[in-house]
């Protein structure tokens, strides 16, 4: 399917949203606009807002930057109005690129889970923030642009000594590796970890908090380019899965196996995660990069990745005394177990016991090549995307395409006309 | 498929099997038998020995007391010799009896998986048990009998203050417990737990060591007779399976469910209890009490049980962020943990953390009662098996069934005649 005819408006981004429906308990007096004085003021002047929208399923040539102007948000209760600095690259981006990411609203829509930046205006009953702040938020989509609505509930104050960029890095990939190892598995001392993709996002974080842990022994599967790094990283037993049977190398050194298997890959990985772990031993999927081969959905790829996909009965499970779990940090909607999570997580950055390991960064115009590094693995570590403009003699040599129109939101009186001023070049290859 | 035509060559008790095979390594010179002294003078008396053994699959009649005059076993280097003073029932046996337990070989075999007593001579090498210790016993089956050869390593030494009804009641109960709370799962504070037949063995223990966590909620089933004895030894709230809605009343005190639930049920309550998860919780299945029903194999609840049986692909179990766990005691082989699992039981046992608690005791004539007992889920706690006779006075009225005469083993020189003195009384109903 795809969604470029979708009419747009359930898709409008979050500022465009927010004038349709004025809540009745924020009217436009400046006196009653709450926790903030400076939100009023910020009320008055449009806010120009470069936001990365993904216009329909595909190449890198369906994520459009889009320069619009627009009226400043009204906030409901309980949000937070944010100048992001900084936002953070995900697998599910790329799956969301080729329509594989269900948790995605259908296009036209902003993308991004994660970003930080600093508060500008706070809603009716944000006691615990103010303007000023530098927080981490999260959220479902939409945090690819320079001003975002987010609820106060959703964002986490940055220590002083973290940079926006390592802010950016934080959120998705450790509270992965923090829920999946310490909430849903059973780490402590003495056990061992298998981790694919050692050297991408989720990989570092999950061996950074594992060396938290004593005498935790971890297996790391990356190309042999990234070995250097990631044993220096923690990752005790480096294997380079394209040259080698990485459950050979595993057997060769543990004939028993290991305790935790975390497997982004799906497939017929996940078959192969199971039959490697010992006795009372957890395997958890938390992703399907098997599914994801060239740049536009692969049906061959999807099938045989769902073809192969574990499917097990409690019965096998009793007689192998193993453990199959499923992660996914987009279905989760504990509030209170986001919080305490953060909290363990920003307490153990303040300790240096983690540090994101930033790989790149690109600005909102180079998404393509960004999105590029991580679909064909170069990164070690986080790709960071910047919303600020990039100057003029670092933009890239090529043209860009024709500007492109964007649908006016009818309903939204208030709003500026919107004008796109550039777009991403596309890089399909 | 009947084990009754069985050739016995293979499904002899232990003692029966130990003089087919000479270890080359412990001739009978008493010089040579090792660690003990005693070991020697313990060969050259002929050994009585009373074994409760699984003649056929059915009803309770097929389980038969042999009295055997046995010729003292020649020990391999790592055995013990045990004189059993009490032994453990388990619903293991009840699924064996009727051939629903696929680990139990195929009868004539003597049951009991656990058991405790003194030793009565140690073979070559065993170093750290000694003439006169009393031990805990774990075997797969043969432990049903007053005396029995093990592996040291299967033997663990009783506390002082432990009797041997309390020894024989912890290992199977206890390492379930105690391996699917802590090893399988992550049991912490604050977390809840379901555990169905709260009053049973496996539940006390479970509740138990729930209780040395701070701040645990169980959630116990359980008939509503056994309400007030569960809540005083920890049952937070206890639920009347057989009244009222298990789901239902638990998601009227905790709406979001629970953090695990230990399902020895199978069947359609494994699927409850995977909907009562929270994000991010376990089910650990351990069980299928629901496959037996009457005193026989039951087709029909067996086809129920298998056809309800929880089988989920790996992407339901992310788009539900749960674990799905398979646990079972006889499949486990790392002696390693075993060791320490039952060392640190002990420990809590000593430091008065734990405390198993015994429903009743029968003597090997009553076993059929006592599996009726378990069976008809009359019991709270543990019942348990004492090899001793009952005393002429307290033997039951009925008149016992003709003596059964017991295959002699050809391979056997050494051995005596086996004589058959009694068996149980047949209590099918």
């Amino acid at each position: 399917m795809s969604g470029e005819e979708t009419p747009t408006q359930q898709q409008q981004p979050e500022q465009e949203k927010q004038p349709d429906e004025p809540p009745p308990s924020a009217p436009e007096a400046p006196q009653e606009s709450g926790a903030s004085p400076a939100a009023a003021a910020e009320e008055e002047k449009p806010l120009p807002c470069r936001a990365l929208v993904l216009t329909g399923y595909g190449g890198y040539d369906k994520i459009k930057l889009q320069v619009k102007t627009l009226s400043p948000p009204q906030l409901k209760p309980g949000e937070v109005l944010l100048r992001v600095k900084a936002c953070g690259l995900n697998f599910a981006e790329l799956l969301g690129k080729q329509g594989l990411y269900e948790l995605l609203p259908a296009p036209p829509v902003t993308l991004g889970m994660e970003g930080c930046g600093v508060i500008e205006a706070c809603g009716e009953d944000v006691k615990d923030r103010k303007v000023g702040d530098r927080v981490i938020a999260l959220d479902r989509s939409g945090m690819w642009q320079e001003v975002v609505v987010v609820p106060a509930n959703r964002t986490f104050p940055m220590p002083e000594e973290m940079s926006f960029e390592e802010g950016a890095a934080l959120p998705i990939n450790y509270l992965t590796a923090y829920m999946m190892l310490f909430e849903m598995a059973n780490l402590r001392p003495g056990k061992s970890v298998l981790i694919h993709m050692a050297a991408g996002g989720v990989g570092i974080a999950v061996t950074q908090l594992c060396k938290t842990v004593p005498d935790v022994t971890v297996f790391g599967t990356a190309s042999a380019s990234k070995h250097e790094t990631i044993s220096q990283g923690g990752v005790t037993h480096p294997i380079d899965y394209r040259t080698k049977d990485y459950v050979e190398e595993i057997r060769k050194i543990s004939p028993k196996g290991v305790n935790i298997v975390l497997d982004p890959l799906g497939g017929s990985d996940t078959q192969k995660g199971f039959n490697l772990l010992k006795p009372l031993g957890q395997l958890i999927v938390f992703g399907a990069a098997n599914c994801v081969t060239g740049q536009k959905k692969n049906l061959l790829a999807m099938a045989k990745t769902w073809y192969n996909q574990l499917s097990l009965s409690t019965m096998k499970l009793m007689q192998a005394n193993k453990a199959v779990c499923g992660f996914h940090l987009g279905y989760i909607q504990d509030e209170e177990l986001f919080g305490s999570s953060m909290m363990k997580l920003l307490e153990l950055y303040k300790q240096g016991k983690i540090k994101p390991r930033i790989d790149s960064c690109y600005h909102f115009e180079e998404v393509a090549e960004a999105m590029k590094r991580m679909h064909e693995r170069q990164n070690i570590g986080k790709v960071i995307l910047l919303p600020e403009a990039k100057k003029e003699e670092e933009k890239p040599k090529s043209n860009p395409e024709p500007v492109e129109n964007v649908e006016k939101n009818e309903d939204a009186p208030a709003q500026q006309k919107e004008e796109v001023t550039e777009e991403v070049k596309a890089e399909e290859n």
